[in-house]
């Protein structure tokens, strides 16, 4: 556990060569610690927010480096901490021996990860929300996941959270009232007022529940999978995707055994697809694992592009379906994609055909299904067409809009899941006329599970959990 | 080529992910093309060498950071010009996307390699030696390395080469009193006085010539080379020394055909040691091919590690040393390594009778032999002693007193090379008694080869030169 009133250093900058890196040295003894390696302008008397021009000398008096000492003052620092920004070469040897001198004054140990983040989360000026993203920010890879996380930053959800809280306070509050009033038998708020405001806020939990699969599906692609029969040219697909030579392609039927992950962009948005093994029966136990991943695979993934080889007959069409329709359910969208046209007679006729056998297929009226599209390797433009059909399934389940409060981990959607939980059980303790404080009693519940979000209410164990994803120099 | 007026921006941290990453605007227009994305303090106020918090905003008026910009003004910054400085939190995206941003304002452009330092060096606040200085505190990898580098960014080999030029000035300007004087036929100086001063400044050129072996030494490792015949141990010690696999270790003989290349520390000093194929004669094309490329890297090499195997016998030895003899010179040291003593009866008989025999191959007087060592895997402490034996051999060869003059890289040695010739032909036409004009036209030449070394003459593709070593950002 880290001591607020250590001094901490740490490069802050990613790791390796470049023009300058900066090496951050935070806590009550920061200046100290720097002045007594700084040859140049005394650094105790350098305002607030500026920067000193100097050189870094080592115990023997031998100049490491050139650097600039920029000092923020105690509490108006990242940390709330006297913090040294010290910019230098951006050499390693720099970087790790500057490092290595400031721990030798002894005045500073070696930052944990996240440990500037966690002071700043000690000191108040960001709450647990924001500190997760803080963490979003730096891994964020497209702009829609950058979006979310600094718009988290500022406050998005821990607003949204606020609000839910302070309605639930507000609820506790009425009942509480007629706590104290209990021997007077009064009803300071009709149950079914009570009920109704209970209902509200459980559907307000609900849709920020559901935010979770937008927000992972901005954060880590829009879950794809390839399906369809041996050699209906999925590895093919997949690689035009990710323009790369990831998944062997060959005309061997059931090559490609592991189900194999990757992510692509069309234009701002992400998409994570999976290749999986070719449908078929087979007695090959390990083929047979690989077809048993395939369902799971298919099973997560809400937009399924079905594989079909023009020249599939109706019989083994059905064959295959027999093997996806167990890992379909009606929230599948399942988009046909039928392959190597240009080997057929006339593609549009294939087409045409597969499209009916495809419709008479038992229980397909139950999917949601799109209308078939082509792929060859022989016309680029069947891919453009395809790409173009992928973005516009998955845009109405991948948009943001700045600001919008999205909750972007497990641990936020955990919460939440809890604290309706408590809310549900309020409301049966309300319409099952149970009295108010068991009501109040499940009401607190609630509360506190929303506070853990925000970090109003922690433990220890949570603290380690959120800063493990975080760099040591953040 | 670079416009002194144009305002240039990039990522001066080294690439990828973290804490926090620094986006330098450098140019007469820096501090207008951040305030067009900035939300905060007007920039235009905040003092030289002063930070200020604020958020990073793009066209569509979105937050894409929160930042702190540091200003620093001209002429007081790296380069000279306005500089800010604006720190981000150190995501790939948000570095990204923030030099995207800045671009698109038009009011400045991504920078070249090396181009901030470039502008220094137009500045004048650099020479050409510390110019490379900068590039090789980037690049060091070693405490000795770095020493070298920053000394020289502080003057050291700048100091030395005007110290030289002066003094040819001097020598100059001697002579071209003559000239005025030309048709009284008086001389000013002394032709023995002069030719003295030559010879002078010929010897300290070439003391700073020969520190160019001493720096590359400890800029790239003091050059070793494993020598021996086929199956003697060389790749078992080489991963050894090298604490790694590299080289693939077999029984079989000839099995690395190819020499292998690498760098290893004992203490603070850096060895280069190459591998090279086993010592015999063969048929084989491809093999002989390696053992050739191995007299190469022998001859290349000032210390030889010659591996032999304990049971070797004296005619084998003969012929090995057939092998080895063309490609040594009376300036190689020459470390016999007994090797596998393990499987030997008495291992300090071996190693005598070794010796012996050693002492007795035609011309290994002319050599500089040292005492051999053993070496077994059987027992660690024998590479613990042959470390040592490499280290105290190399020492005098990798020494470095902080600011020592040692030119680093092959354009200044060459520089060297061309004054000294210059030097020598001035020398020439003194003691040949030609006249003061065709002394003085050597002496010119020689002053301005030194001069290339400062960059005080310099040419547009000799800056390209020197900057292409450079990332952007520096």
């Amino acid at each position: 556990m880290s001591q607020t009133t250590d001094t901490i250093c740490a490069i802050s900058t990613p790791p390796g060569i470049g023009g300058i890196a900066v090496i951050r040295v935070s806590g009550p003894k920061a200046i100290e610690a720097v002045q007594s390696l700084w040859r140049g302008r005394d650094l105790a008397s350098v305002r607030h927010a500026s920067a000193a021009v100097g050189e870094i000398i080592d115990n023997d008096g031998n100049i490491l480096d050139q650097a600039v000492a920029t000092i923020f003052r105690a509490p108006h620092s990242y940390t709330s901490h006297d913090t040294v920004e010290i910019s230098v070469h951006g050499s390693v040897y720099v970087q790790s021996r500057l490092l290595r001198l400031l721990i030798d004054t002894r005045l500073c140990r070696m930052a944990e990860p996240g440990e500037y983040t966690r002071l700043a989360y000690l000191a108040g000026r960001l709450d647990l929300a924001q500190v997760e993203a803080v963490a979003d920010i730096l891994a964020a890879r497209t702009a829609g996941a950058h979006s979310i996380a600094i718009h988290q930053l500022k406050g998005s959800l821990t607003g949204r959270i606020r609000e839910l809280r302070e309605r639930l306070i507000e609820l506790a509050s009425l009942l509480e009232l007629e706590l104290d009033f209990s021997e007077e038998d009064v009803e300071f708020a009709s149950r079914s007022t009570l009920i109704q405001l209970t209902t509200d806020i459980i559907s307000r939990i609900d849709r920020l529940t559901d935010s979770y699969t937008t927000g992972q599906a901005i954060l880590n692609g829009y879950p794809l999978a390839l399906a369809g029969a041996t050699n209906a040219g999925k590895s093919t697909l997949l690689n035009l995707l990710l323009d790369d030579d990831r998944a062997i392609v060959s005309d061997v039927h059931g090559t490609t055994r592991d189900t194999i992950q990757d992510t692509f962009s069309i234009g701002d948005t992400l998409f994570r697809v999976t290749d999986t093994a070719g449908l078929r029966k087979t007695d090959d136990p390990i083929e047979r694992e690989g077809i048993n991943r395939t369902c799971k695979v298919i099973h997560d993934a809400p937009l399924v592009l079905w594989l079909i080889d023009h020249s599939t007959t109706s019989d083994l069409l059905f064959s295959i379906w027999e093997h996806l329709r167990p890992a379909l359910s009606g929230n599948h969208i399942l988009l046909p994609v039928v392959t190597k046209t240009d080997t057929a007679a006339d593609p549009s006729v294939a087409v045409r055909r597969l499209f009916s056998d495809l419709t008479r297929l038992p229980g397909i009226g139950e999917m949601q299904i799109e209308a078939p599209v082509t792929h060859t390797t022989a016309d680029p433009s069947t891919l453009a067409t395809l790409r173009d059909a992928i973005l516009r399934i998955a845009r109405p389940h991948t948009g943001y809009q700045p600001g919008d409060a999205i909750i972007t981990n497990e641990r936020q959607r955990q919460a939440l899941l809890q604290a309706r939980e408590r809310l549900a059980e309020t409301h049966t303790a309300l319409t099952g006329g149970l009295t108010p404080d068991l009501v109040a009693h499940h009401l607190r519940e609630a509360i506190d599970s929303l506070a853990t979000i925000t970090g109003d209410i922690t433990t220890p164990d949570l603290l380690t959990t959120i800063f493990s994803r975080f760099c040591i120099g953040k």
